[in-house]
């Protein structure tokens, strides 16, 4: 049956790239509150989508923007249950004069498709919904159940999903999460992603003088914010790229022999690496090689700076307020509430007199490792190289999916993450692009699935 | 004839604040490309004030923003010629949501005139020309030449006035220049200034990747420009607050025993001066008191910053780009040239590997400083005691003046510069104001000028 599956999918190829450019053309921003409309119609395009296909589903409303859940129902030959989770919601655009073409006007070029949301997550989620619709099509149904829950908070760090989860967690019952929300491992590589990094995101606001000041009539004699904040900012890491808040290290367990000899077995060219994204060199943490950097050590990042004078020419202010947005990668075993709090102490011994300081907390949420040697995995990777025609690579992944660490305590299920885009997709920057034969693949890979999990 | 010229400029304060008003509603930013037809207007407003009072003028086209030239004519007596410079041209206005009223709508609250110009310069300029107004109105003319160079591009460091005085030495000839753009000591001391400091402006960009980049996927293992750009700009000073560039403080010369004690001698409230820009604590270079920091030691601060996500929430990526506005205060002796070039060295040193530099030369000026013995300022004084009913202080200023050095360099002329708003009128910032009593003392200083000269 799934080569009959295959081959359907193989024939609507067209459609498909016509479905996802419909879905793309909806401007979801969840971080913007004036795309709550946009938020809506995301929401129900999915829902319509499932109902087209056939296959029963909900809008759950979250007190946010609202999740999709769908479920294609009991199998009689008792496989395991998968729940496919994704999110139709995308980050904002940045800056649309670094956009080639509009951030929501999908466009083809030379066999990729560029498009907010292309890789993160439409294209990848849109797979999984495919393949179901092909299963219910050609088959009548799929040899295992498949649940769904799409949301529409994973870029503002998914606040209502725990609630909803805990709520719904009867419906939601299942043996493996299933996410495809992550990258290949190279452009021939595909992926299984068995661990992600936890993150904590702060603002950081310095305060002085009321007002911006005249830099000659008062400079040098008061303390300025922006020459406080970036002092400051220095002291976050020390000369050998390591964090320097109190404790930050502590929980974190040494790389073992077994986990390095793998990364050493990866085919990994750093120079291809800094040349995807046009890097002059490699930098970060001293001691450890740039797939550890990437997967396996924490990193703190300046994500933004605003202070003062920003337009053409020279105003001579002394700024009354700085800015800074400072993100920190964590990996197994830190808390984020311990580092948190280490974070505000920190930034406030090291804030000067005469300078006020406000933190501000964002997204926050502990890293994530499924242990290698679960069955889904293996499973998972057999569909990978069905749908593909390649072994995939198992890797870890330097970004963050505060809802691994949530399914496994709420649900009790580890998560299988099956990454159809490239690393290089820009998936939170100008330019996203999601590779047309990725997403094709990606839509046998989620066929196959059903089939090796039946097995 | 001075008691008949004050008693006029008295009887038409109404009408002197209505045209203050006037001019104060062209917004004429000099840093702004889109304003061009204000600053024509800028300049019109000034022609036609002086065709109306019967003084010849004329524009003076400077291949920029035009300037108005203005003289009053040859006098039988033979006293002193004076050059009275001001300039038309205003900062940009910042962020209008930190006005309390619209920047280019004037507006009185508790004797305060609010707008973007009322302190610098207009409120101040006007001055001198309602004075002579009133001498031609009263008398039939003035006892002195007063000459007026009234120009619309000071806020933009006058980038054409150095070629237009040269063509136009002759015309401007005089025996001192006088301007009205600095500050009184406090609200109840006027003051003279004898000396100002230089200034340097830079504009440093840091680029790393092509665009901005995913700080999980690629976070910790390239160059982050804003993580780079903070730990450069922290360099430019040691925690005792000097400035590290090499050879910054070469030709700094120390403060004179005499120049101490005549700081001592100034009635000065650290407390009150914090407090009246609502900083919280007084700080700077180590080792001299907040008055030399002021006035008699070099300065640098950070102006503006900007890289990366800086809107509403959490947006995680690593920069492709990071930006800073530095500025330095020179005093006598320090060459700007040789230190921008140092400072320019300097930061390409401290620039990592992986990440581009560019750096952005905007204004550049030396410091300046009148002989205290010169005749001219000591009759200033006497016209400042006439007007305001004190005597006032001999102090130096803090921010620059970029035409006083070009004045002494192509007229052999000093400055004789008397202020008449507060250091705390908001010059650059929102809410920028002029005290009205200061402007109608100032009025009348500017008539007793013509006679204290005459003398």
């Amino acid at each position: 049956m799934i080569e009959k599956v295959i081959a359907h999918l193989t024939e609507q190829r067209e459609n498909h790239l016509e479905r996802l450019n419909a879905f793309l053309r909806i401007p979801c921003i969840s971080t913007d509150p004036q795309a709550k409309a946009a938020i809506v119609d995301g929401a129900n395009w999915v829902l319509r989508f499932f109902h087209d296909a056939g296959i029963e589903a909900d809008i759950l409303e979250t007190g946010g923007h609202p999740a999709v859940f769908a479920d294609t129902g009991p199998v009689d030959s008792g496989g395991p249950t998968i729940l496919v989770y994704g999110h139709y919601d995308v980050q904002p655009t940045g800056g649309l004069d670094l956009w080639e073409s509009q951030p929501f006007d999908p466009v083809v070029r030379d066999g990729r498709l560029y498009a907010r949301g292309s890789a993160d997550d439409k294209g990848q989620v849109l797979t999984h919904m495919l393949a179901a619709e092909a299963w219910k099509s050609v088959a009548g149904g799929l040899p295992i159940r498949v649940k769904f829950l799409i949301e529409g908070e994973e870029e503002i760090g998914s606040p209502h999903l725990g609630p909803l989860i805990e709520r719904e967690r009867e419906r939601l019952a299942c043996d493996y999460v299933c996410l495809s929300d992550t990258a290949k491992f190279s452009a021939d590589t595909p992926a299984i992603t068995y661990g992600t990094k936890g993150m904590l995101y702060k603002e950081v606001v310095y305060t002085g003088a009321r007002n911006d000041l005249h830099s000659g009539t008062f400079g040098g004699t008061f303390p300025n914010p922006a020459n406080a904040l970036v002092n400051t900012l220095h002291r976050l890491k020390d000369a050998d790229g390591r964090v320097t808040i109190p404790g930050f290290y502590d929980a974190v367990e040494p790389n073992t022999a077994e986990e390095l000899a793998a990364l050493r077995g990866l085919p990994f060219d750093e120079q291809a690496y800094a040349a995807s994204v046009g890097a002059g060199a490699l930098a970060g943490e001293k001691g450890f090689s740039t797939m550890e950097r990437r997967w396996l050590r924490p990193t703190l990042d300046v994500n933004g700076l605003l202070s003062g004078f920003t337009g053409e020419g020279a105003m001579t202010i002394i700024p009354a307020r700085a800015m800074a947005k400072v993100s920190m990668r964590l990996v197994p075993h830190q808390d984020p509430v311990a580092i948190s709090r280490s974070f505000d102490t920190y930034v406030r011994e090291l804030t000067p007199p005469g300078i006020q300081v406000a933190i501000q907390d964002f997204t926050s949420c502990a890293a994530y490792a499924c242990p290698l040697d679960n069955p889904g995995l293996q499973k998972a990777a057999a569909a990978v190289e069905a749908g593909f025609g390649v072994k995939p690579a198992f890797i870890r992944e330097g970004g963050s999916l505060p809802i691994l660490p949530m399914f496994k305590q709420l649900l009790g299920a580890e998560s299988i993450m099956m990454g159809f885009c490239l690393a290089t997709c820009n998936a939170h920057g100008p330019n996203e692009f999601m590779v047309l034969d990725d997403f094709y693949c990606g839509t046998q890979t989620a066929a196959h699935l059903a089939t090796k999990l039946a097995e």
